[in-house]
């Protein structure tokens, strides 16, 4: 069975000597000392150690069943959440009015990082919980917030997110699920959502669900959408529980991963709900949580591919196979292990830089979520806007491609169940496609955000990038083995984006079929600049003397393998976005 | 549930407009005229849909059962056996002295893609059946032949081979199974091997197990190993079945995929087994069959995402999503088709472009294998044995690739196991792996054939490609589209291996830090190559006004896509391949 480690002295790199997230000027990060993060991700760690990730393979295996409209979690998850709602892990970040503890986002973040890899399937149920948590904190009367949040803050109810229907997905203009206005105020939704993850459950005594629908006199399309609230269980004036809900989990799906995580069709006959912020604007709504939910999916990514890389190195470092060509490293036994061919070198250092720089990315989105929050920070709302769409379909993509290559360790034992390396892989599979598929993440990057405000969050991206380039270039090594590929690889996304300009006025398609190399071009850079930024971290705690030599001249090592190595990929991305539109519409639909 | 229907069109498009199979010279070749071959793979087609196709996602839910030493596979199975058996499929290239039907390789393997693109796990039990039927025809006395190849040609009885041990697979010298000689000249073999498919099964009345086992004397590592026959039902002198052989399936293993087929721990308990080829050779005996063997799971890479692209270009077609930005394609309904945005296009276009070359470039090594066993040809033989690596390895790393995108077109629905996008993933897995996973792959490119003969069939390869451009450079379409992209890719390639040899001497790692990418740059050249002469073949159809106009266009369209957008991928590689060891090896492995 997998083994997993919270990797808590990256995680502190990142915070601290990366981030200085205490002198960042956001309010609650003041307290925010390495001591006091460090006994937060330690107690995290301890949960993730003892009882999330030894649930990992069980949940997996034993799946959840839905019995006469109930839904069963797999056995040892009632227990686990009753841990994960006594530690307050949920509401971290939480408003404090409402139950919450305060602390920033990134702090969440860097726990969300130690749970996910422990256990994804389980770790959603207080995720979307938290999403839940956030809508309505945003969007809700006082009322709803009083009767809601700190229910949600505690995780005595959970919180989901229904927006799919059978015949669509992406396009939300077609749904069909209906809202009627009763003389109460209330409406009586109607109609079947379908993906509803943890849309029923065993885990706590009500279900609060945020559901997209369409309520008279909101015109065609997405603009006749509000969102409502539409509890499992109605609540009382009292706030205690009421009736159930005309609302009911017709089937649980079965999926290729996190089996762990009931993934219902809900349907919804006439239940009653409540308009969450204003009519008719519902995607609005929606689309306020999106930044955030596309980094939690972002950072799923390279979590599970974090979990994955632990055990394909365990195995690297036990599995006795052949010698190394340059003369036995372990002559007094059968064979040398794995870890001495170049090869799975080659395959343990690909993952290693990459969920190293996801890290880094991840947090570091985070903490500008912090600024635009807690600071009004227009200009990291406009950053992190421009960079969800990449963190979220690159940091997918490649932790995907990243678990399939810790598998690849194990060699068919891998290809076995009983080992978890194809969990890591199936898990890893749908954070490519839920929160929006990583095609429509690169439209999303493509034909919105770059030209939002006239480009200015795409501007201020690339004069960071010069600014952290002309602040550093004193220093020769940093020039030489970060700072020059750094700058070659910008310029290949100007360049790029230049392009789109030039050419996607006359044809839209010139620009879009260029979107997804795009994401991944702008996902290298984005990855090459964190490396840049923890190779001067590393190199100023060396020079100071304070370093833990071996801990920070692995990080130089392993940047230098990733700005060598895969930085390279940003001139293929760039060449293939200049094939423009022909090569990708050439071929007549009836053709193909 | 998916469908599936055989690519009839583009198998014969191949075997007679590229590779023109009927005017080779192979003997055996000179009767494959179109109106022949077509019959063929029609009548494979019709088995494929009716048959084979239907049970692939029925095979994959139910799986197979072990009780009490029996090994149900699933409902259906038995049935379909029957009819392949009935068709003679498996002995379709086989010496008609035993019951085959001598048709050359090349025929073979176009019937084989269809059938492991309709049900990859069945398929297995009668690929395996045709390895084992190989080894025994080119190792075996007159009377092993006369005993066990009528009836593996016929089916009756299946084969296996038993290589992998619980702590071995690639370094097979530490194998532990004993071979112990008896005084009738038989030997009895003592071990278990594991990850056996097909190992144990309903589906025949005997099961012929190939042996990798030490026999006494035969020194350390691999020297010592010899390949034996054993049977698990006993064959006696007249040929009739015997008394059960000491061996049984003591596990089925619970994988990723390929459900359908059996892999099972094989228990060898004093099994009586008899020598096939030299005593202590047995490891050149398997390697004269790896060519056929990897070329096989090459063409498993391919053809399973062939067939997932088919159900991902079906559903791009069907599914209605969002408009055209270019103004509605299908105003009368409610969104237009997937397939009108240009990500989606971009990925179905990958898929074919990828699978198309795929096709050409597995049929061509299946050519050659038939030069080389009809005609003796020593520079084919050098050829395939150059290139078998890098179908296998490039092949099926980029066929799992497509299946991923295949899946992804699918959105959601795609994770939902019941749709069957999961499975081509999860059985696709696979193909990396067994075989010899693709690093090893690598390893054997480059540590071994590239050397092989003083790079004499390295450097045949890289006259024939421009033997081609010369030959077709007057042509200008051709020249910028196709020639010059693969006189570039082609330059990265001999750039590579001229940094082998340059760097290879002084450190070993220096080329083998590189060798996956190498096998990556080279799959591409190859597949450049294919595409080159599929567009000379269009071409000359289109010309000769003889063409079917929308079928060769497309060639040329796909072509020119794979030119423009994926060959560019050879100086990435290149550009890895030439940071040497260094980035590799610079971690020490404590520091990981």
């Amino acid at each position: 069975m997998p083994a997993y480690t919270a990797p808590i002295r990256d995680l502190q790199f990142v915070l601290h000597e990366v981030l200085d997230v205490r002198a960042s000027g956001v309010p609650g990060c003041e307290g925010l000392d390495p001591g006091f993060t460090g006994a937060i991700l330690e107690e995290a760690g301890k949960l993730a150690h003892e009882v999330l990730a030894p649930l990992n393979a069980s949940g997996d295996r034993e799946g959840c069943r839905l019995e006469n409209g109930v839904v069963h979690t797999p056995k040892g998850y009632r227990e686990a959440f009753a841990a994960m709602r006594q530690g307050g892990w949920t509401a971290l970040d939480s408003d404090p009015a409402y139950g919450g503890q305060g602390l920033p986002y990134v702090i969440y973040s860097a726990v969300g990082e130690i749970f996910v890899s422990a256990n994804m399937a389980f770790n959603m149920y207080q995720g979307l919980t938290h999403g839940a948590f956030s809508a309505i904190h945003k969007h809700g009367t006082d009322a709803q917030k009083a009767t809601y949040l700190p229910k949600l803050a505690s995780c005595d109810w959970t919180g989901t997110m229904n927006l799919t229907e059978p015949h669509c997905g992406t396009d939300l203009g077609l749904l069909r699920t209906r809202a009627e206005p009763q003389a109460d105020g209330s409406y009586k939704i109607t109609g079947q959502k379908i993906f509803i993850s943890a849309g029923e459950h065993d885990l706590a005594e009500n279900i609060i669900h945020l559901v997209l629908a369409k309520a008279p006199g909101g015109g065609e399309g997405t603009r006749g959408i509000s969102l409502f609230i539409v509890p499992k269980v109605l609540v009382k004036a009292d706030g205690s529980l009421g009736p159930r809900n005309a609302l009911s989990a017709g089937h649980i799906e079965e999926k290729m991963g996190i089996h762990g995580n009931a993934t219902c069709v809900m349907n919804y006959d006439g239940a009653t709900g409540y308009l969450l912020g204003e009519l008719h604007k519902g995607m609005r709504a929606m689309f306020t949580m999106m930044n955030e939910a596309r980094l939690s999916v972002g950072l799923q990514g390279y979590a599970v591919a974090e979990a994955a890389y632990q055990n394909s190195l365990a195995y690297a470092k036990e599995r006795l196979q052949g010698r190394d060509v340059r003369g036995a490293r372990n002559p007094s036994g059968p064979a040398d292990p794995l870890i001495v061919h170049p090869d799975i070198r080659r395959n343990l250092m690909d993952q290693k830089s990459f969920v190293e720089g996801a890290r880094a990315l991840t947090l570091w989105g985070a903490s500008l979520i912090d600024r635009e929050q807690r600071l009004g920070d227009g200009a990291a709302e406009g950053l992190i806007s421009l960079l969800t769409p990449v963190i979220k379909g690159f940091l997918t993509d490649r932790g995907f491609d990243m678990t399939v290559q810790a598998q690849q360790v194990w060699g068919g034992h891998g290809y076995i169940e009983e080992q978890g390396m194809s969990q890591f892989v199936r898990d890893a599979r749908i954070t490519m496609i839920y929160e929006g598929a990583n095609g429509v993440q690169a439209l999303d990057l493509v034909g919105r955000k770059l030209a939002q405000d006239g480009g200015k969050a795409l501007m201020g991206f690339f004069d960071m990038v010069k600014g952290f380039v002309r602040e550093n270039e004193g220093d020769a090594a940093l020039k030489a083995d970060f700072l020059d590929p750094l700058k070659a690889a910008s310029k290949d996304l100007q360049a790029a984006a230049l392009y789109f300009m030039e050419n996607g006025l006359k044809d839209p398609n010139a620009a879009l079929a260029g979107s997804y190399d795009f994401m991944h071009l702008f996902g290298h850079v984005c990855l090459g600049l964190m490396w840049a930024r923890q190779a001067r971290a590393a190199q100023t705690a060396l020079t100071s003397g304070a370093g833990d030599r071996t801990f920070h001249e692995a990080k130089l090592v392993t940047g230098r393998y990733y700005m060598a190595r895969h930085l390279p990929a940003t001139a293929l991305h760039l060449a293939r976005i200049r094939t423009g539109a022909g090569p990708v519409m050439a071929l007549a639909d009836a053709a193909f």
